[in-house]
């Protein structure tokens, strides 16, 4: 917003205040000679009518909503983070829904595309059903999904790929010489624990590695539930080298429990984490982590979507962002020189 | 949104597809058997008309809107996290700026309350100037400021107490028996350096402590900075003996610094932190860190807000959070056990 002309500019040639100036805007009564001073000083910057006034003229809201599954998880946080920057510079404001993953929430947000309150909508919902699907044939505005839609859905998708993800940390962890490779998963009826259970599965196999379900611990995706299962798994199969960790949580517990357990990483045991959030570079020892690209697929989206509200006609794209392994110290007990890392993350103010 | 009768209700209760629910109340053409039936099991649930139709009536838009000065700060997003539910369960959308503290950008965000696009604004300005103060005066919606403005502003008002939060930190490394206690501080012409620092002093004074400028070094609040800042001040007073730090960016940095240099935490040096973001619990050692109640902060505004959208004539309200002191091992030098703590983080799905 702050590009082109705007009321503190305006305030500024006029020689007015800004309340002035913003009263003038709204139609608020004002003095005749400061209605006159800022209509000449909005028409000499070239200022735009507001949104409203477009929105009257082009029947467009200018709005596009973002229905999120959980408003605390930091991969959601990543998108959030990359699609409002996109969706202001092209103009839009961002509606947010959390839908906390319910279909029945995530069905109303379709089905309220009719009340016509934004132009289009992005989509990251858990798990894609029918009557996802049935809404969103029927759907009165844009829609992008980010995740996984059946082949030939009508709608822009950007989806991660958690199977090379998996794979790219394994394939890691077997060149740094680990041959008895754990895998600490959440619960495998949900969409990330299927997957990413099958894709450990398949990367041992492509190396000619034993599948051996006593090396598999299945808990939830928090590090207290983490670090409970590895602790299991460690009592099991004391052998274990190296951890393939279902998310970062995960394998913040794994972190815990094998400290407590007096074993060293990665000396003793290995571990790599999954999706490489902001949590992986301020444990210690730092995290490998793979990236799924939550940031990318948000940016990916919100450009597919302004793409597609100036052309409304074209045919559906699907964007499958790759993933990338961020190598860190808990599997190559390297840790970067403490104060050169690049402050990626931000604090106060 | 999932209390109450939803399209999808409606279609088990009138068995027909959700996609036809949502076509009948949305008005399109549909086979009259299939609008008779929908229409008979939305009268039955009881469900209300959408938000335009109540929206044409009232003359509400049933949206409100938070302006977060940075859409990537943690203590932003733990205000957001809070504010999104408040909202959502008092039937209010939610539309998110993110104005990065460019005061011309807040200001807009107060004259576009002119366009009435929402019911009312949350707003957490870094700085209050003067055009803020004029544009509240003359807002034309409710304002609720996550900040501090100047007695007698008539908005309502959420505000922290950094002071005290301070103090808080600067006792407990007290009672610890520290008495060289050094100031990691990010640039004090920003209003929470200024703050921070002046309290810094103030606590040190209250115990009968002296203010020593070789025990305080100006940084950033960034992690990198923040370890370039403690290196300066651990070579000119190798004695200090606890580092308050400004926030936990820069208490990161402190850890790195004091790992490298082989010296040990809390053993050798106490390190507190600020803010008391994930990245507090993530860390090795976890670090003792001052909250400032982002997350509580938020829930008041949105409390606030809502209060006042069903009662626009009371006295303006202000609410000051308390801040609290999260001991961790980064004083204490006592790691919680590994696998009990509580899964607050939340992670993949």
């Amino acid at each position: 917003m702050a590009d082109g002309p705007t009321i503190t500019t305006i305030a500024e040639r006029a020689g007015v205040s800004i309340a002035s100036v913003s009263r003038v805007l709204n139609g608020l009564p004002t003095r005749q000679e400061t209605v006159r001073k800022v209509m000449a000083a909005a028409e000499e910057l070239g200022y735009v009518r507001n949104a409203v006034a477009r929105s009257l003229k082009s029947r467009r809201t200018h709005q596009v909503a973002f229905a999120m599954a959980d408003v605390g998880n930091p991969a959601y946080l990543a998108m959030l983070r990359q699609i409002q920057p996109v969706l202001k510079s092209a103009g839009y404001r961002l509606v947010l829904h959390s839908t906390d993953a319910v279909v029945a929430d995530e069905i109303d947000v379709l089905h309220s595309l009719g009340e016509r309150y934004v132009d289009g909508l992005i989509m990251s919902p858990l798990r894609v059903t029918e009557q996802h699907l049935d809404m969103l044939a029927a759907a009165r505005a844009p829609v992008v999904i980010i995740g996984s839609v059946p082949e030939g859905t009508p709608v822009d998708n950007v989806r991660a790929d958690s199977r090379t993800g998996v794979k790219l940390a394994i394939d890691h962890l077997y060149r740094l010489g680990r041959r008895t490779i754990g895998m600490v998963n959440g619960p495998t009826d949900t969409v990330p624990g299927a997957a990413r259970g099958a894709a450990y599965r398949e990367a041992l196999e492509d190396l000619g590695l034993p599948y051996d379900e006593e090396l598999v611990e299945i808990g939830d995706f928090y590090r207290a539930e983490g670090g409970r299962a590895v602790a299991a798994l460690l009592e099991r199969r004391p052998d274990v080298d190296a951890l393939m960790c279902a998310n970062d949580l995960i394998a913040l517990g794994a972190l815990d429990v094998l400290r407590a357990a007096g074993r060293r990483v990665p000396h003793d045991v290995a571990v790599a984490g999954m999706d490489d959030t902001d949590l992986a570079a301020a444990s210690w020892p730092s995290l490998t982590s793979v990236s799924l690209g939550s940031a990318e697929r948000g940016k990916a989206a919100a450009e597919l979507l302004v793409d597609r509200l100036k052309n409304g006609d074209r045919e559906p794209r699907r964007v499958t962002v790759p993933p990338r392994l961020a190598v860190r110290a808990s599997t190559t007990g390297e840790e970067p020189a403490p104060y050169q890392a690049p402050g990626a993350e931000r604090g106060t103010p």
